[in-house]
């Protein structure tokens, strides 16, 4: 049985109340950090029983992003002590820290896919990603102008919040339908999107709509660059581990149409390395081939399969 | 001044009311029928010249789709006589004349699209084309079963309307957003779309989505089928001549939405001939390369600059 | 009821023992030139049935070589007369010029093919084509000195014939299992191959083994020459009729294994246009997506759908 | 023994006093015309036989441009009459009618080929071509204005000349080392050059550079126009006959250097049909795939191997 | 002069009676062991030269395969002491520890690469592989129904050992000559097979046919896998070296046929990376990129140009 | 205010009388030590003040070439005591430290690269370049004997460099303009050249004409070797730091020709990963992508960004 804390946590991801890979790697910590400050339990065993519990129950939320279980193992990895107390500050300090990590390498991956763009490109969005927002923001503190091609990204439409976000920054915006976006290819400079996770062969899981979108750019030459923290990147698949792929409402497609067919809406798709230029992250940006690199340097070769 | 009929079937089609490029063709065919009919021109010339007024003022309505052009061209082509009344009973010949050769058309044209696809193939489909659904009757009722993927074709979701069709016809439906197309091409043996204009190099004119998609085919190497009668040939394009791409309302991508950017709304786009497998015709299938070869049998190497 | 020397032959045919598109090909239409001669038909009427009778059952052997229905096509097609005798003549004579035809076309498909050889030059074979032969021939009488890969082509090995050919032309020969293929084109200067059917748009229906071959030697940048008289063309896909794939032994593969699996035999496969450069006929040398535009010189927009 | 006229003629061609291929083409028509003026031949043979010589010999003078045999075959196939007067007649004549017809060339195609460009578009130019002039002439008769990056082309450097030529159009032109195309291919939207002779295959043979450009611009995804009167289209490549590529002087590459080396310096290259998106002439524009059909129009199956 | 048991050991490699990666590499190791513990040697120096010269006798028995100087060079690198009884337990004992590393690493990638199979997957397979088969097994053993199509593998058709083994596990089994593959990949998932070595550069060095299928997956766009424990990473490929591809007896071509011509029998092809989507090994799965990565972890920098 | 040493050899340097990656960096190191044995500085901070300014100026003198601020910054690492003496001593010692190293790493450069060639191969060269000619230079060593295209490089022809310096090697060397490589990369098994950066993404910064050669080559199947010491990878560019390109006089372009046009002469461009083979260091061999995880090895995940 896990505290209504964490329950209510886990009913908010699972709804899309909570939604963003970062946001939900924070709530997941925090839920965490509720969890360790208010549990009853009495041995250090108990504590550490419960907290895996509920590492577990909020797992279960959401099956793609790979940042909720890549949270719940830092968050699980920091406790540490012989007794109860211990355990709490140790659970405490690790979520504080976490946030701190997030904070900081939000930042640093702005700085260094901003310094990607130059003066006057055009870029192409789709879906809505802040890792992605924030090398725009760092582009433009650097007194660069920047135009965008902003995909709306049915069925959500969270190319909407991108636009606003964008034309927030200064940035010149053009709003498109998805199916409009081969035409205005020739006029982009650079792809820009966020990642959901990023697997250790270098695909990229995101939006669906991402892989035919970098398609279309490697055919028309285009770069496209990923915007993803290396909380984004799966260790499990490090082990031939697969990413599931999270199957929507239909009623997000049909909108209110009533028509008597079958209706797919997954909510994401994998990217092949070979459309991806660069993976940008807060320690530098990489090829997609270097990501197995990166995993084995953060994770080791034999990331914990439980999480 | 062009005649009542001639100006309501031009703000018909302007308006998007009469839609489709056979339908559009038939109506301009049958305002220049009525045109003829009720004409008080009183000598050939004054005969001559306000049919031609009127095929001008029909032409204007929309800009891309190439079969209103031809369609005038053939009728002005069948004006013959020396008289008026002789004048008159020509042009009523040649309607009629086109209407059968119309009906014929997407018959032999179905004929010949539906002996591409096997029993049990999957098809995946972007925007509605009458074209494109008679080799689809053809192959249902030649005893195949098919199933479709069927892409909503935002902004006005043209795709509904295909969902319907074919699921009256007993194919197995499954409707995705537009974004979803390259996650399921890896399940699909045959795109297939209809055309709005062929150029003479090959290229295809459509439903904005198409390029796209066709491009995604290509690199997952599944066949794109155009299923395109020789109305849809584009005779000036021989010559040099661009096809101009209508843009059409913002709000058709806004749909309700209070966003202050900018938005384009191209109608359609252009896909290049290596994305094409073949383009399926009432005179036989064809790789594009072969086009401006029907061209020039059909219209010759000097196709009249005026439609 | 066919005679017995239409069945005798139709038997060859099936069986194999008459091998080869142009000797197939010969061979049909020798057997309805004593067809027409041995006949016991009484009017024009019963005449031209047997005939019709015979050139069907012939056309059952053998699914996939378009030569057999061509033939049986070009001599039906020359029947001619208004009494009995007069159409055993006309027969006759259709068949005596289909032979002429044949070896003509020949030679001057060999002259052609030729002179796309530079003296020096290294070619790759699949499988035996006595088109492909030709080329050869001529370019060696020319005082090309050439060097051949020739691939064994299981699971009839073929490609023994072929190097037998090749070196008696005075050819260098080297023979290699088909898998070797991939790692000798870097020394090679066009493929080379047959053709048993080629389609309207540009495929070319081959010994299996061809497509992959192809594929490779496009991914090599090796120049893939296939050598086909006109009588390959394949008039019905024009209208959209596939050409059937026969399916052989297993027993061809199995080659005396006794293993309890599956088997697949196909004797041929399809190459896409574009992989290949060139289709050398008797009529010149061709892009692939120039053959609809011969086929409609050949056969007209709608060759007779029973043949 | 050829006269002093069609001597001086030759000479000037393989000298490259006389350049470009329509220049050759109607310096070579107006010595015939002259030979026929000023022939003593006596008899209608001795006529036919002293116009052949002079054709052969002005053929020799450079091997790769198609358009002087074709201006030979064009003016011989044009000789005709019982006697020697009427003979002179119809050579002066065919010349006449060839000079009107390359002037009426010239302008049909500028016209196809200007339509292509919109204003504001920035051309790629390599060597220096009379038909891709003339399609830039048209597009700024029509109001376009255009920029062009101008290769200089070693080793003869044209490029200087297309420079100049482009700047007196008041095109904005920009000057590079051939080294240079590759990174501006991204802010280029045509590659526009012209052909020495085209290929039944659609290969294009043009001055060295070309293919190594075309390659590019096919990786860069930028469209390459071929500007190519029909008189550089080459008959004898339909029946598998080589072009040959003419190897100049060591001396135009060392431009003075004392260098101990081996020097390579071929006047022209072979572009591959897939790297090309249009070939415009007089009688429109057309894929590469579509020249052995024109070539079948103009000149037969079977063109004649003399010239 | 080395030991009879080296010497006999040697020869079955070299014979191909001891056959497959492991395999040779467990077989040399066990003949260093029995060399070890038979010596006569009668100082530390004289154990050691007896030991190199055994290893280097071994190492030369088969050019290509790079498991047995990885054997060697593991075994060697575990010989310590400063007595020959120590060298001669240190020697025994890491032998030992090869045999349990070799199991583990089996068990280890097919846990790895079973996960990458989707159940009711279809796989295609080259040649017979240890490695490969240990991921089907895998993934048989996590209730996954798994098809194949099984490549027979000419000259030596090691295909019917994959077909028999795979039927084993339940897998249903199709066998096909290699020529076939193509026509098949339409209807694969994946196509797994073995290595004998990876370079550096991630360039698959296997079974002849390898590379011609990997180029076809790859236009098929059908992912490669290849399962490799690290024993088959080539360390010396880092500075540069090549791998010699062993060429073999032609009779194994010929068969038996009476062919007065040239054979070439090379035994493996070199694949190249972009083919690859992931190797597959103990240490989990990588793109071909990484290969470097974990050579330089493996090896450090300079590995030892002795082995 | 720098001393007349480093002003002098920041002039050379931006001269280009001082050329060349490793040249310009050993100058700079050179310069660094007379600066650091004759400065007047009194204390530890004076002194390090004084080599800074130094560094800078020497770096602002050519934009593009990264060995530059690498040697400087290898040197300012080195620079290590407590008092002026101390740090001078540290300083000489780090000079002729690097000194060693670039020495070495020439030499182990080219071991590993000459390895990559076959007795009897034929390269082709763009520029000059130490580190190419080291591979040439062990390979000749090994007894091979090699052939090679040589490309003049326009504007300021090194290629002439290269040619002689080939030549005396013995290697058989034809001289080509830079439009002739495409026509000769049939008869070429590996493109050689040398790099001025090597980003963190694997792009080569080399001079101009690399790219397109590379793309050129990569269409044709050819493999692209660039021989770079690690000095030549570019550590900012893991930050997203993007290398500016130097643009050099037009006059090299003019060459004497009077035009009024512009003149674009940029002395680099960029080559992207997919054209590369493989990068040829000291430190081994890799495929591009490997390059990042070089760069976290030499200088850690965040470079300083001075440098």
């Amino acid at each position: 049985m896990v505290s209504e804390e964490v329950a209510d946590t886990a009913d908010a991801i699972a709804n899309m109340d909570v939604r963003g890979a970062a946001t939900i790697a924070l709530a997941a910590a925090d839920a965490l950090a509720v969890e360790a400050r208010e549990t009853d339990a009495d041995t250090p065993d108990e504590f550490r029983a419960a907290m895996t519990d509920a590492a577990r129950h909020l797992r279960e939320t959401r099956p793609t992003a790979v940042s909720l279980p890549n949270a719940l193992r830092v968050v699980l990895a920091g406790m540490d002590g012989d007794s109860v107390s211990e355990l709490k500050k140790s659970v405490a300090a690790a979520v504080e820290e976490f946030h701190e990590r997030i904070d900081a390498a939000h930042d640093d991956l702005g700085r260094v896919g901003g310094r990607r763009f130059s003066d006057g490109d055009t870029l192409m969005t789709h879906c809505h990603s802040t890792d992605a927002l924030a090398c725009v923001e760092h582009a433009v503190a650097d007194g660069k102008t920047l135009s965008a091609y902003v995909k709306e990204t049915r069925p959500r439409k969270q190319g909407h919040i991108t636009a606003e976000r964008l034309r927030e920054l200064g940035v010149d915006v053009t709003l498109l339908v998805d199916s409009a976006a081969y035409r205005y290819l020739d006029d982009t400079d650079h792809v820009l999107v966020g990642a959901d996770a990023v697997r250790a062969d270098g695909a990229v899981v995101n939006k669906i709509g991402t892989a035919g979108l970098a398609s279309n750019a490697f055919d028309r030459d285009v770069p496209v660059t990923v915007a993803a923290q290396t909380l984004k990147l799966a260790p499990r698949t490090l082990r031939g581990h697969r990413i599931e792929i999270e199957e929507r409402d239909p009623a997000e497609v049909l909108d209110g149409a009533d028509l008597d067919v079958a209706v797919e809406n997954p909510a994401f798709d994998v990217t092949p390395r070979r459309f991806v230029d660069a993976i940008v992250t807060e320690r530098g940006q990489f090829p997609p081939e270097a990501v197995s690199g990166l995993l084995r340097d953060q994770y080791g070769e034999r990331p914990d399969d439980a999480f």
